[in-house]
């Protein structure tokens, strides 16, 4: 943890904050911390600042938070994912918000298995304290939004163009050739939106969809990775890209 | 799994491969084989060729198997690792040979716990399934080649020059300035040793012995990542820029 995350309601009257749960257990167990020091704490979708601890009591930790200012700006580069096994999905939350994406787009798919969609994994209750884990190893206070979608064809006719307007998109196909660092040029403006398939890869009827809504099919050499490797690797290499 | 692997004492007199084990289940259940059918098989640290499902009676399946020819050429890049926290060793092995390594070096550090030396996941009975499994998803047979160095000075004064000859050294570091695409030129024929701290980092002495052996520290970003998402992220862009 290489920042305290806090809720907004969370922070009381002159920055107080009373912590008893698994952070104030990491504050003591991991970090030791002692009263009088400084921790670097952040507001989920708010800005960055300090806070002293002023108090530990058994379990509890207060702190005076001071934090001010504009929160980080949100990562440039979306995902659109169709849903992976669920064992997959949830050691993957974490490592998305730590490298940062502004928004997961959770799709269906040909290939996607049907009770998939009804995982446990997908649930805010399981993802949500994932996602902090992520923001808190990564020093970001950026929650990614987090959107569901039954339907592919619903989701790029209908929906895309609002929830995610003005980005380069992009899908991760093994057989292409163009690569990611071809596909997005250097421009601190621009946003990406990365598409990467089930395991057994979107059928020909969902390539020709994303073709005809503007994806560009990326690809990564020739080895195969499972999903969650794969969107590590490719979000490192938009990212690297931008 | 993309690629069916065997061992090279699996392979008896013209090509029989009798399998009872979890390949066997995957052929199955999975892949829903029938008899006549081809898959891709490969022999570890060996060549790739395709094998005939010739009878199935039970849990057993019996293949025909013709590999032959030159393996696959070894990954150019090796990993030197400090050993991270066995959960996270254990999520890493699979993901490790899938991207591409040549050689894995555990080393101990200062920031290492000392238990994670004495984990279950440092045994070659635990990760050579992981590694296996990983070439499996990737479609390679070249088994990464696993040593364990219980003192990183031993190691690196002693020790490196013959077990990784003739590579470019690069230690990740948050605070370096020098990405990972400038420091590494495409060159077919060069090799890359990628040096990975433990998560609270090299300390001081640790970082002087590595630049006093000839390694470059590389940064990715301002962003702090687990360990294993920061292996997969730092082979990818060594394999994107080599």
């Amino acid at each position: 943890m290489n920042l305290l995350l806090l809720e907004r309601g969370e922070i009381g009257a002159g920055g107080r904050v009373e912590l008893s749960d698994a952070r104030a257990d990491h504050l003591q167990r991991v970090l030791r911390v002692a009263v009088g020091q400084d921790v670097r704490v952040g507001v989920v979708d708010g800005p960055i600042g300090t806070a002293t601890v002023t108090a530990i009591a058994g379990a509890t930790v207060i702190l005076r938070a001071t934090v001010g200012g504009e929160p980080p700006p949100r990562p440039r580069v979306d995902l659109l994912l169709a849903v992976p096994r669920p064992k997959v999905m949830r050691r993957l939350w974490a490592q998305l918000s730590a490298i940062g994406v502004g928004r997961i787009l959770l799709t269906n798919a040909a290939r996607v298995e049907r009770n998939y969609f009804d995982a446990h994994a997908l649930t805010d209750a399981v993802y949500r304290p994932l996602l902090v884990e992520g923001l808190q190893q990564a020093r970001d206070t950026r929650l990614p939004l987090v959107t569901i979608h039954r339907q592919l064809k619903v989701l790029v006719e209908d929906t895309l163009d609002d929830l995610v307007p003005d980005a380069s998109r992009l899908v991760a196909d093994p057989s292409a050739t163009l690569t990611v660092g071809e596909a997005v040029r250097p421009d601190r403006s621009a946003r990406v939106l990365l598409a990467v398939g089930p395991e057994g890869g979107w059928n020909a009827f969902e390539m020709a969809l994303l073709a005809a809504h503007g994806f560009r099919a990326v690809g990564m050499g020739e080895r195969t990775l499972r999903t969650d490797t794969a969107c590590v690797a490719l979000l490192t290499l938009v990212h690297d890209s931008m």
